[in-house]
């Protein structure tokens, strides 16, 4: 099977933007032209554009954002399609590029992922976001994913005897993690003392769905993230000339039920296992192998849970790793090094390229005051519904 | 590259329907898997779902369609994306669904089309369909799509010396077919003194965006269709043995200007051109090898524009061989045997996959009524925007 590389990437600041929906996608593609070496602002090899999206028909009121993509960049007759798997959209983008290349339909694929949430302010972006429920079992009935996340929290509090201070504890990781990001939409430390202090901790983190705080979970975010993939036999003739060569070593998705209530074990978070498992085996690794992990953090429970779930800690154990600060920058396995959905933001189908990007630019050894010594192999889960869908993406330097 | 063939088609009834738009689509899933033989109902080879459709997030306002389609199929934890390129939606999703096999990713993949357009009636079903228009240039400006292929028209009427009546005899061609077609949304033969005679036309058929009348366009239907494709090195062992096998020879898309305005020639559709070239050369044919064709006639004159465009008839005669029946089942270029979208109906992302299965029906002979006698090679058209993201699909029965 042909290899398949990424050779650049582009991010928008994220947070608050006027910018519009396609012209920030198109933003982020032509930083990841540019950091790929096609300077021009025009890269002429792009053959497919794949653009992850969730809300481009529901909020946007657009369809056919790939092709509008593919023409304001200037890269037609490129082929092009826009992807949707909720929160995960981006990570699936991905894996359909990759499977562009290796098919042999394509040489050079754009992945984009964007999502402007100021248009979906207060209630009508909780909305929004629960348009990933069930639409007859469990939207109609008013259920929202942060009362999915109190009611997993408090689960997994009962089952593995955490406490809130553990979600904090991954919080305070993040936001200190988003401080070195740039793109970062939140550059601002939080003390563990200011967010679980009950003098103030009202004011200060009050009570969104019980047990979840304010800081145990992400904010709304706009933003883009783009790569561009090559494959490795055409990188050469294309002009891509990055060292080491980052190559997507494997991917995998997985679906669980789409009704959380039907889970047989409803602490497990099955797809993250199966999609976890399926791209280390695709790429000839194992837990252990993995030096940094982007974890889809929109709630901090899910950055503990997933931990587990991938193998990084055995089950049950995430929130220990994490109170010992093995999962910081400085830590034994470093998580969330670019501030995680947390503190980096949350724009929703951005955020899957976003994690990819981040362990790009581990992986080069360009992440700056982040940067984790020596990482060679990353692991990104982006996650879709409460777990519904969920891709899973492994890259190794080489 | 692994060879990818289809093994098994389902088609709903298209045309009005109360059945839930996920439920519809999980119909013509089970029918496809039915057809190739997994009469349990459930088919546990899949690995992949692909959902082409254009409005499942505008318009039923769900996100995660093709995860809630493997949870309702019972198909967990197969990967699962939706799909999204207008009215293309479904031949990109047969795109993605090669490419995922080829790529070595999946080895049996499902791929779904549907629409529900009963959500959307009169001037909100034209505003759904013009969300295709780019969001800047095009739709703020009060633009359709039946004004832009009015125009087309009419500048191609200008051009080619084509008159109305020859969307006419394209019209009364395909109502006839789809009476042969049980799964047709208007089984109803329609005559052409019927609708051209100038005494009565405007009761019979009332102009809608000049030159353009109701029998020169596809009517608003709901409707879901379905393929089941596998890896030729994984036929036998799953158990599929359909013969002959119907191989996706080739796959093709490529997009125009997103702005119509903008484009050098206005009556090329060069999207068209590039998407059938590419297939072709994939397939290793070229225009004369095609049996049959199922081409986009959401307005009758892309019929016969998009014939032109594929090379099936020189550029500037697609209406004289519609005048001379050769586009008719006795013809010598049989178009839209289905009815194609004019008499069958248009359920946006479901037009894709239903052009291909009526393809498979032809080159397995199991077209009935409407078979197209020794058909070996099929293509189809599907057109997204107004041409701006076109795909083409060729299959051949080996």
């Amino acid at each position: 099977m042909r290899e398949v590389g990424i050779v650049g990437v582009g991010h928008t600041k994220f947070g608050k933007t006027v910018v519009p929906f396609i012209d920030m996608c198109c933003e982020a593609a032509l930083e990841a032209m540019d950091d790929a070496g096609a300077k021009t602002g025009r890269c002429n090899h792009i053959d497919q554009v794949f653009v992850g999206t969730m809300g481009a028909g529901m909020v946007q009121r657009v369809s056919g954002t790939a092709s509008a993509i593919v023409d304001t960049l200037n890269i037609r007759p490129a082929m092009a399609e826009t992807v949707e798997n909720g929160p995960a959209s981006g990570g699936s983008a991905i894996k359909l590029g990759y499977m562009a290349i290796a098919s042999g339909v394509a040489d050079c694929v754009l992945v984009i992922g964007g999502e402007a949430m100021r248009e979906v302010t207060g209630w009508e972006g909780t909305d929004f976001v629960a348009t990933m429920l069930h639409p007859e079992a469990e939207y109609p009935y008013g259920l929202t994913l942060p009362a999915f996340a109190g009611l997993f929290t408090r689960l997994r509090m009962d089952t593995y005897g955490m406490d809130s201070k553990d979600l904090s504890i991954v919080s305070v990781k993040n936001h200190a993690n988003a401080c070195k990001n740039p793109c970062a939409h939140i550059q601002r430390p939080v003390s563990l003392e200011r967010i679980t202090n009950p003098a103030y901790i009202a004011a200060t983190n009050p009570l969104v769905a019980d047990p979840l705080r304010q800081f145990d979970m992400c904010p709304v975010s706009d933003g883009a993230a783009a790569l561009l993939l090559v494959a490795k036999d055409k990188q050469d003739e294309f002009g891509f000339g990055h060292k080491p060569f980052i190559r997507i070593a494997g991917v995998g998705s997985a679906t669980d039920t789409h009704v959380v209530a039907n889970r047989a074990i409803p602490t497990d978070l099955l797809a993250v296992r199966l999609s976890a498992q399926k791209a280390y085996k695709m790429a000839g690794i194992t837990a252990e192998d993995v030096d940094v992990a982007e974890l889809h953090d929109a709630f901090q429970i899910l950055e503990i849970a997933e931990s587990e779930e991938t193998g990084l800690f055995p089950v049950g154990t995430g929130h220990l790793a994490a109170r010992e600060g093995r999962t910081a920058l400085t830590g034994d396995m470093p998580i969330n090094t670019s501030g995680g959905l947390k503190a980096k933001g949350h724009p929703l189908g951005a955020t899957g390229v976003s994690q990819v990007a981040e362990l790009v630019r581990q992986l080069r050894g360009e992440a700056g005051e982040r940067q984790v010594p020596n990482a060679k192999v990353g692991l990104s889960i982006n996650f879709g519904g409460f777990g519904n869908n969920v891709t899973a993406t492994v890259l190794k330097a080489e």
